[in-house]
């Protein structure tokens, strides 16, 4: 029986059909309610969540602003060029090895927030996060699912022009503005899913189709990401890994993001992140 | 009166001369115990610092191993080839805008850690690390320092090829191996320096002198870090900014780092890290 762990008033909750439970309160303090405890609770999560229909709920979905799931990793890992038609259409060579950077964490918002752009060149790129449930050091990819709490969306907003304003280009930079990391809407643990190495992910602009793959397209696929970056860090409870956007964004169909424009990024299994944007006043 | 804060068993202490002090019992509370609030206290901590003569220290330096003053920032922000004698070593261009990476938290580790070498290419790196203590958005270089705690000492440790084994060269890999980012041995308030703005650096290997450089050769200075990085996300409580190395790495010398040898990073005003290296098995 899975799990859906999301985040109410800086509380770990787990959700129900349209409502959700605190979990401290639904464990007798068992459970963390910082939700960055909470997502290293495993088996615990998963006895609460099997009991949920016998239980009153704290609250409804629709009364609340839900936040980050996980609002402060340690790591927050991002995989860059991860799907070949994206590599295509950024017009950059296929990675031999992951590239990896940072979305700093500061920048994660929750799966409503608003995406406040200080430039013209701001732009989407719906992505699976992979959410670590289980430390671990040189993890076999064959055992990564035992490392994994499950999996969560996020958008993966970057400013182009300081994304690579630095030569050679570190990403971190331009994908690190405040609001740029609306994840969400909850973590979804891994048994939730058919195939969790084979999900469809759209991300939609004012309704418009804007990017359609599916993750089974990935170059270095969830099992191996895992056991890669273990090998060089030891992955923490709450560990963020944002694998990668497919092709679609707006820099190479010259749709890039304007004020009032609403993302909506969906992932099959998981649930849809919506999020407006607002123009703001120019960062440099 | 400034202060000295460092961590000991977890818990954020006060050094004074050979002794350390608790600052949650020393402040009856009103500081917590926990490093990453307690470099928030600010004001109380001038406070506590200027009545240490006449209270009774929790014990002595020599007794206990310190671990990481900042053992767990929100962003810990890593900023390349920021001296120019080094990006020349480096045969890299020198940068226009500020290299933004991230030397991921998981590798943070006390001021006398071991470094641990998973290859036969691990270098040094030391490095002014400026510690936030007031969060701030759109901080105006003039007022940077009003949100600096204070300075602190890292080796930012590389393994050079896992640094540029992704094209483009994402340094975040390299740098972020467990062990890979001793810090310490405390955070120094700035008024403690005469001119924080000039601090002479140093790193020995085995007492052979390899690195020297003073942090006002910085291309980018702390202000200018601090006001550009703020002008991206909101610094945090806690946030580490790495300065970046001056010239005289290992591997522009043919001196990279062996199994057994010991590098020494001072700098002026803060005091020293000592972290011996051992090799392990290859990572790869």
């Amino acid at each position: 029986m899975g799990y859906r762990l999301a985040t109410v008033d800086d509380r770990a909750v787990l959700v129900a059909g349209d409502h959700y439970h605190d979990v401290e309160s639904l464990s007798g303090g068992a459970v963390p309610s910082d939700p960055m405890q909470a997502i290293g609770a495993g088996g615990l999560l998963h006895e609460l969540a099997a009991a949920l229909d016998t239980t009153t709920p704290t609250g409804a979905l629709a009364d609340v602003t839900l936040g980050a799931p996980i609002p402060r990793p340690c790591n927050s890992i991002a995989i860059g060029l991860n799907y070949k038609d994206h590599a295509a259409e950024a017009d950059m060579e296929l990675p031999e090895n992951p590239m990896v950077f940072t979305k700093f964490p500061s920048c994660i918002v929750g799966p409503t927030a608003t995406v406040e752009m200080r430039g013209d060149m701001v732009d989407y790129e719906g992505e699976l996060v992979v959410v670590i449930g289980t430390e671990g050091k040189d993890i076999a990819a064959a055992d990564a699912y035992d490392h994994i709490a499950g999996f969560t969306i996020g958008q993966d907003i970057s400013d182009r022009p300081a994304q690579f304003m630095a030569k050679p280009a570190h990403f971190a930079l331009g994908k690190s503005f405040d609001t740029f990391g609306p994840l969400g809407p909850w973590v979804v643990s891994c048994d939730q899913f058919d195939d969790p190495n084979d999900l469809g992910l759209t991300t939609l602009v004012d309704g418009e189709e804007r990017q359609n793959g599916r993750t089974s397209s990935l170059i270095f696929d969830v099992p191996f990401l895992v056991s890669f970056l273990s090998r060089i860090m030891t992955l923490q409870v709450g560990d963020l890994i944002w694998t990668g956007t497919p092709e679609g964004i707006g820099f190479t169909q010259g749709k890039l993001l304007t004020d009032g424009q609403v993302i909506t990024t969906e992932i099959e299994g998981i649930g849809t992140l919506v999020n407006p944007c607002v123009r703001l006043s120019d960062w440099s």
